[in-house]
């Protein structure tokens, strides 16, 4: 299977309704792709919060509505952040049935009061074991960060690192949420406080934005690039529930299954998207995904390793954290990214000789865990 | 592919939580198939409103804390009204993936002060056309009776038929939300205008539930029950974006790629259930799935054919209406009801020689359509 098309808006503070987002996307796509619209055979929406932000539900009507003449299949898929990814793996599960399926995911957030809206985000959580005892996400993952530090003595300058990447790349992606701001190491070792070791600059924005992919079961143009592997996993909701605080189970098991189709290791991928929800979780995720062993993350990260020159370049396009988290969007423009690298068309911030690429998504606190891999010419 | 397993609650007002309805659910389904739980290869869970009810999302990783031991796909589906239906859409479009799959779908409303959850449920309509002009679910379905009964000479007589012959059969079904209340024709046909010309008794009511499937691709038993038929259409969210008015473009759609596949029509379906959240939308869903023509499902409705002991006995369950609408759960329950017929296991409410049966389930106000077809021994 084949992605023959990408598309996304800017992320960041947006004027355009829900609809319209996801208007542009499509559009960026289909534009992108040597795939018509007609030739769509059915679309896989994704999105976490429009029922809560927005009192917008049955989106798949939505998108129905902005696309009158093709009367097709038109489903919404929901797994919290990881929503965007689902509804890709969701989509490939599903392409024996058809020949070109669209994928769009959305988010608009950034009207919302922000106490508001970090009750709707806690709602990825579990309402009894998390949400009432006011475990909200930064909380979450401060206590992850805490335990992992203990363990395996990382520290927070190591996340300070991860921070500071992912601005620098963002500063080379005209569509970032945080492309215009120059962030310097003094400004995030300065950050205040959030939630105990994480700060300011370990948190991702609340972001508006859409992001498309047209998927093809037979390859369309030498811009095609092949996915090659894909996986997916779930766990425990809360963390309560867990005996693990330092990985994500639910990781593990999606990379296997996506290691295992593709027939490739995590040695041999050539750039990675990864979900920094906060820096903690790039950080354990370098380690779930087996870029190193556990607790070594560290290392990749002071070595620049991640960085774009580096050997294993992670979130080339500035993360989650930079590049902006409008949730039903960020997997969808994960996998952007991976294309716009394997393609070669990635400009200031290509990777040389990225041949192997791979996506990863967390939902909630990783409940939910999604893995693809892809393949450039 | 076949139905191995059922499974339901009890519809109406219930003291359990979301996932222990949903582990109820789950258990019974299992229980029913000679499928085991570590057989299921991957779940779908449907469900529409828990975000805004229950500020409850990322379903699918609450799934996995209820069944630790498994760590397969778990995705969530929401398509408003029609989630439950549209689940059992995308697990039969996955199958070729999987050996056994579970479907179960969801809802809890009743806890939910009803002024706030008629704002929930208009989450189903578009916000801008529908919501901010008070276009409420009773209004939009009370516009299209009233064109219904001006075009084609139906009346709310027939309504009330309707009304009252779903009050009967749940009488019959000792899960349905209204088993215990006895409904006479004068309690119809006095009963409150909620949107001229639909009264209380043409609305379906609050109810929590939910429902479960286990779908397998061989035969396992012989009281599975074969689906030979699927489809699923799409249409403009907003009743002001669409050219007609008194039939579901939708329904027609998914119609007609369900009769396709299963090489039958509808004249050949012993029974059925039909989408009736309000009665108006049985009388219209009856002429877009072919029962008769257009503007004719009254006769059907006068003549009694509708009824158990008709040639086309519809909402045997009770329906919508006395059955209830747990939303995520109602598109399952529906099946729940068709195996239960097919199996020849429906007891007091059994049809008699029912050999093919359809289900049919609604989001919105025909935003989106689903329509399965089934075949007993």
């Amino acid at each position: 299977m084949y992605i023959s098309g990408i598309g996304r808006t800017e992320f960041g503070f947006s004027k355009q309704s829900l609809p319209q987002l996801i208007y542009k996307a499509i559009y960026e796509a289909i534009k992108d792709s040597p795939i018509s619209i007609e030739q769509i055979d059915a679309i896989f929406v994704s999105n976490f919060l429009s029922g809560l932000c927005d009192n917008q539900l049955h989106l798949n009507s939505i998108v129905s509505s902005l696309l009158p003449e093709l009367k097709i299949p038109i489903i919404r898929i929901e797994t919290a952040c990881s929503s965007g990814a689902t509804a890709l793996y969701q989509s490939l599960i599903s392409m024996p049935h058809y020949r070109n399926v669209l994928v769009v995911g959305v988010e608009k957030m950034t009207h919302v009061d922000n106490i508001k809206l970090t009750g709707h985000i806690a709602s990825a959580s579990d309402r009894t074991l998390d949400q009432e005892q006011g475990l909200i996400f930064p909380a979450n993952y401060a206590l992850i960060a805490q335990q992992h530090f203990q363990r395996y003595n990382s520290t927070h300058e190591d996340l300070v690192l991860i921070s500071y990447k992912n601005h620098q790349n963002a500063n080379l992606n005209p569509l970032a949420h945080f492309n215009y701001k120059k962030v310097t190491m003094e400004m995030i070792e300065n950050a205040p406080l959030v939630a105990a070791p994480l700060t300011l600059f370990d948190c991702s924005p609340i972001s508006d934005g859409a992001a498309a992919l047209v998927i093809s079961d037979k390859r369309t143009s030498s811009r095609d690039i092949e996915i090659i592997g894909m996986g997916i996993g779930t766990d425990f909701i809360s963390l309560s529930q867990r005996k693990e605080l330092t990985s994500f189970e639910a990781t593990k098991i999606a990379a296997k299954k996506a290691y295992d189709m593709a027939k490739v290791g995590p040695e041999d991928i050539n750039v990675a998207e990864l979900h920094d929800c906060f820096t903690i979780s790039e950080l354990i995720s370098m380690e779930d995904l087996g870029f190193c062993k556990p607790g070594e993350g560290k290392y990749l990260v002071r070595e620049k390793r991640t960085m774009i020159k580096g050997d294993i370049p992670i979130n080339t396009d500035g993360g989650l954290k930079a590049n902006g988290h409008p949730m039903g969007a960020s997997g969808i423009s994960q996998v952007y990214e991976i294309v716009m690298q394997l393609r070669k068309e990635a400009g200031k911030r290509q990777v040389q000789n990225a041949n192997l690429g791979l996506s990863h998504s967390l939902g909630g606190i990783g409940g939910t865990s999604v893995v693809h891999i892809f393949r450039g010419e």
